[in-house]
This record gives structure tokens, C-alpha cells and sequence, in this order.
């Protein structure tokens, strides 16, 4: 439904002067004042479809709606600055769970030098949303989009992938610091963070860019939870909220791994095979092409079409 | 609620480098890079608690989602700049709604030269949330505060209050446009927007700024509305989401008016006598005390104290 909302807003917003990349973005990047260094996102996160509140509680709840926000940042090469908050809180105990959202989330906003600079706070007699907007700066360049990924790009990632129910959802950290240290060291094309699947959101880059993009299945690093995952499928064992298969199948469709995929030139590539960057461990997993369409080849060589399935809101 | 909340945040956020601002005003204001005329304010509404949805339709919901905020920076006396939106739809006819919230909202960025810069969709088994951050800039001089009044301030209102439950609250139009004439045109010590009632956030106003205040009664203008409510309320009929009274009470209590409360200097106050500044209609209410405490004036003369009274969230 998103995607249908942001095409019908492309056509429906004047061309705006104010804004120098729109909707459909990890974020925008603001026309401030004729500087191109201000990059803002927001995220809504809900109980019910995030996370069960019962379940995690409400630190787990709050770090995540900043952790997201965080991610889109990491995506966009840029450093946090600030955030406002906005609470839909239900009425009963709203504010011991505020406390807790915040009890979760200021800790995780003092790591990464974000300041909470205002807040709206309310209640209702329904389920808690919490909705974060977060603003960064990109100083010395422009913020990195989805769409600068060229044919002959390396593609990587910043970790393992898959299974995220069983956790890593709730407790990741966002590829803040391993972000801003590769845009010191080398040149990234293009890059997006893993919110909704790999296929699905390597989709998007490479529509974005104008691309095709090759995986190749052995070098797609997969977590011991996507193993979990699919051993148990194996035994006959579901899981409710996740797609059944192999564990590769989880590291493809799972999302919310908020793991970076990165498109790199050729030579920073190179480059970093010779000098990585102390900090990231990046993972090549494949090469952007000049044809559309993606594709996975296989450990036996075969190569099949890559399904750009995921998590779709 | 929220003041609870508020003031618990100040106690727990650490001092901060990027906020020169913190919670607790009508908006932000953000140290960005050495400036002081970037700033934020964040507004979320709720079906149900703002508004019922299925009687007034998605336009006039996402129409208020943006005025409110818009309202905020009024009281800051800022440009309105730019925007993101967060939405929690409701399941079915999630898609319809948002374009209808737009179809709501986009003509009034329009008007005040809002660019919507991004937003998050999301799809939930609960009612409708609209949360939206504002950005505007101050050029030329800082924001307006809640805390700038002082005793000898002459107060005044942009127009007339009550009763804003029989329509006001969703076609009210946000002072944008009076706030930077303004602006440009005299010294402002102070100012807040009236979301809550009169009484209250005067009330907010002087207790931020260190001061009281006296109101004359008779000089309070009064809506139609008001009056109408109190007629009403006369008869027996009354009114589930507000409370009785008299037209008076109503204009100070109801809230949801967004009319501007100012605070200004004696000699602007004079000049404006003199040569009132074209398209805002200023009327002057009353007083700042170097003493606290509220205090009205009726009309044969008597003061009593003000009780604070207003929509407390």
C-alpha cells in the first residue's frame, strides 16, 4: 500500500522547492538555507504490528522505534542530531509505559548523540504508537541515496541475515558507526538499510538506480537464527509471523535485519580488500548489472530469477 | 499527563548540545550548525481524542493534523518550512483514507508554503493516528517563547474564543500569516497558541515567563460559538466534550481555538494603537504582574483569582 501511496503523492505534490529528494526515500534531504546537509526521516512504529507490547515491554518497545529511525540514517550515511517524539498511548498506566518507552530509548539515543529536543504526548483507548522523526547532518557530502548504484558495483552487507523474530528485531544495533566510518574511508554509490528483506529491498536499490543486480547464494551471510529457523520448519515446526524454507529463504525474505546493503565501486572495493575499514565487517555478496532483474546464483553455479519478496507494508 | 511526563524528561535528559530549546514549548529550536532559526514542533491527532473520524471525513482530519502544527510555529512567530507525516490507518480502506488525509492536508501546505518532504504508511487493527513534524526558520531574529513576558506586558488575542467544539477546532485557520506581519513589525516578548483554553495557557505562559496577569473580563472578544454553547447550556441542552457555563467561561476554558496569545511590550502595544499592522486584528485582554497568581477582572470591577482551567491531555 505504501508503494501505491507514494506514487499517487509523486503526482499529486507541486515540485517543491524545499526538498531536494522526496518521498520513496530511506529519507529526505532538506533544501536548508541552500545547504544540502540536513536529512530528516520518521518512523511510526505500533503495537501489535512492531512488536507485542505484552511480550517485549515497553524499554524493548521505545529502543526499537528509535532503533529504526537510526537504521534509516545509517542508510543515508548520515549522523543523528535530534528526534522528536510523538506517543498515542493507551490510556491505562500512560504514563509509567511513556517512562518505559523513554527508559528504553534515551540510552540508546545518548550512544549515538542524538538529542530528544520536544515530544507530543497522548492518550487514547487504543493501542500504543509511537512515532519518531529524526534529523541528521551529512557534512562534507551529500547524504548517500538508493539510487546511485551503477552496472560493475559490488554489492555488500554489514552482517548476517534472517530470523530477526527471534530477536535480533528488537535488540540490533544500527549500522550508525560502521556507516559514518565508511563514508570517511571510501566511496559509496549507493545503499539502503535491510528493514523489509534482502531481495526486497535490493529491489528497490536496484530500481532506484536503474539496474540489475547477480547474488551469489554461498556469500550471503546468514545468522545461527535463520538456521534456527528453518531447522525447525524442517521438523514440521512454524512459525506464525515468518515465511517457511531454507535458511537462505530467511536471510532473502526475513527482514528487519537493519543490516546495510552497500553498493561500491569496483576500485573501493578493491581497495577495501586490501585495507578494510577497522570496525565494519563487510560481506560481498554480489555485482550489480547493466540488464534488469535479479538474480541468484547458485553454490552448483545455477542461476536462477531472485523473487523480490519481502516484508510488504 | 504530559506535564508530569515533562517534567520527569528534564530530570532524566542530559544536558544537550543540539537543543537550545527543550520540551516542553510549543516547539524546538536546534543549534544546527551554529544557528538559532531552525525550528521543530511535532503534533500527533487521534481518532476518537482530536476528532471523530467518521463524522467529520479523512480531508478535515488531515487538514487539523496539519494546522495544529502549523498553529505551533505561528506561536514561535516562524516560516513554516517543511514536513514528514506518519500515518497508523486502519486497515480497510487504509489506502483511501491516507489519499483523503492528503487531499485534506496538501492544499493548506500549499497555502503555507509547506513542502511535504516524506512520511511512514502503516496499516493496523486500530484507529486512525496522524503524526506530523514541522520545520520552519526564524530568519532574522529568534523565536518567540513562552518565557519572554514581563510585568507591564500588555496581552492580547488574535481574534475572537469558545466553543471551538461546534466547528472551529477543524476550519480554524493556523496564524501563520499574522505571526510573521507581525514579526516584522514590532517587539514580541512573548507568545504561545491557545490549544488548550485561555486560562490554561496564559497560565503556561506565566509560569515560564516568572510572571502573573490580570484579564479584563468585558474585554474578552467572544465567538458566536460561545455564545451559542452557553445559550444552549441555558436551556438545559449541554454538551458531552465541553464544559458549562457562561460565553465567558467558554473562551476561557474550551480551547482548541488557535488563536495567538501575545505578550507585548508597552510601547509596541502603543505604537500599535497608533498604527495597527495590516490583516491582524490584535485585541488586548489584559496585563503581566510582576506578582503570580491569575486574576480576572469582571466588568463591575471585581478581581478573582483565574482558575487554569482547560483541556489537560
Amino acid at each position: 500500500m505504501e508503494l501505491e501511496l507514494v506514487a499517487w503523492l509523486r503526482r499529486e505534490l507541486p515540485p517543491s522547492a524545499g526538498v531536494l529528494i522526496g518521498p520513496g526515500d530511506d529519507a529526505a534531504v532538506l533544501d536548508w538555507q541552500g545547504r544540502d546537509d540536513l536529512v530528516v526521516t520518521v518512523d511510526m512504529v505500533m503495537d501489535g504490528v512492531d512488536f507485542h507490547l505484552d511480550q517485549v515491554g515497553p524499554e524493548a518497545a521505545g529502543r526499537k522505534a528509535l532503533a529504526v529511525n537510526l537504521s534509516d540514517l545509517a542508510a543515508m550515511g548520515a549522523q543523528p542530531v535530534a528526534a522528536v517524539v510523538a506517543l498515542a498511548l493507551p490510556r491505562r498506566n500512560g504514563l509509567e509505559l511513556a517512562r518505559g518507552l523513554y527508559r528504553g530509548l534515551l540510552p540508546l539515543a545518548a550512544e549515538f548523540g542524538v538529542s530528544i529536543v520536544g515530544g507530543d504526548t497522548n492518550a487514547w483507548d487504543a493501542p500504543l504508537a509511537v512515532s519518531i522523526t529524526l534529523w541528521g547532518s551529512t557534512p562534507g557530502g551529500r547524504p548517500w541515496l538508493r539510487s546511485g548504484a551503477r552496472p560493475g558495483d559490488r554489492l555488500f552487507v554489514t552482517g548476517p541475515l534472517g530470523g530477526s523474530i527471534l530477536g535480533h528485531h528488537l535488540d540490533f544495533t544500527p549500522r550508525v558507526t560502521e556507516a559514518l566510518a565508511l563514508r570517511r574511508a571510501i566511496d559509496v554509490h549507493a545503499a539502503i538499510d535491510i528493514s523489509d528483506g534482502l531481495a526486497l529491498d535490493l529491489a528497490r536499490l536496484c530500481q532506484e538506480s536503474g539496474c540489475g543486480a547477480e547474488l551469489r547464494a554461498e556469500r550471503i551471510p546468514l545468522t545461527e537464527a535463520a538456521h534456527t529457523l528453518a531447522a525447525r520448519e524442517a521438523r514440521g515446526e512454524t512459525h506464525p509471523a515468518v515465511s517457511s524454507g531454507s535458511a537462505l529463504d530467511h536471510a532473502l525474505g526475513d527482514g528487519e535485519d537493519f543490516e546495510l546493503l552497500l553498493a561500491l565501486p569496483e576500485e573501493a572495493a578493491e581497495n577495501l580488500g586490501r585495507d578494510p575499514v577497522a570496525g565494519v565487517a563487510l560481506v560481498e555478496i554480489g555485482v550489480c548489472l547493466a540488464e534488469p532483474g535479479l538474480w541468484l546464483v547458485e553454490e552448483r553455479g545455477a542461476r536462477r530469477p531472485l523473487a523480490p519478496r519481502g516484508f510488504v507494508h
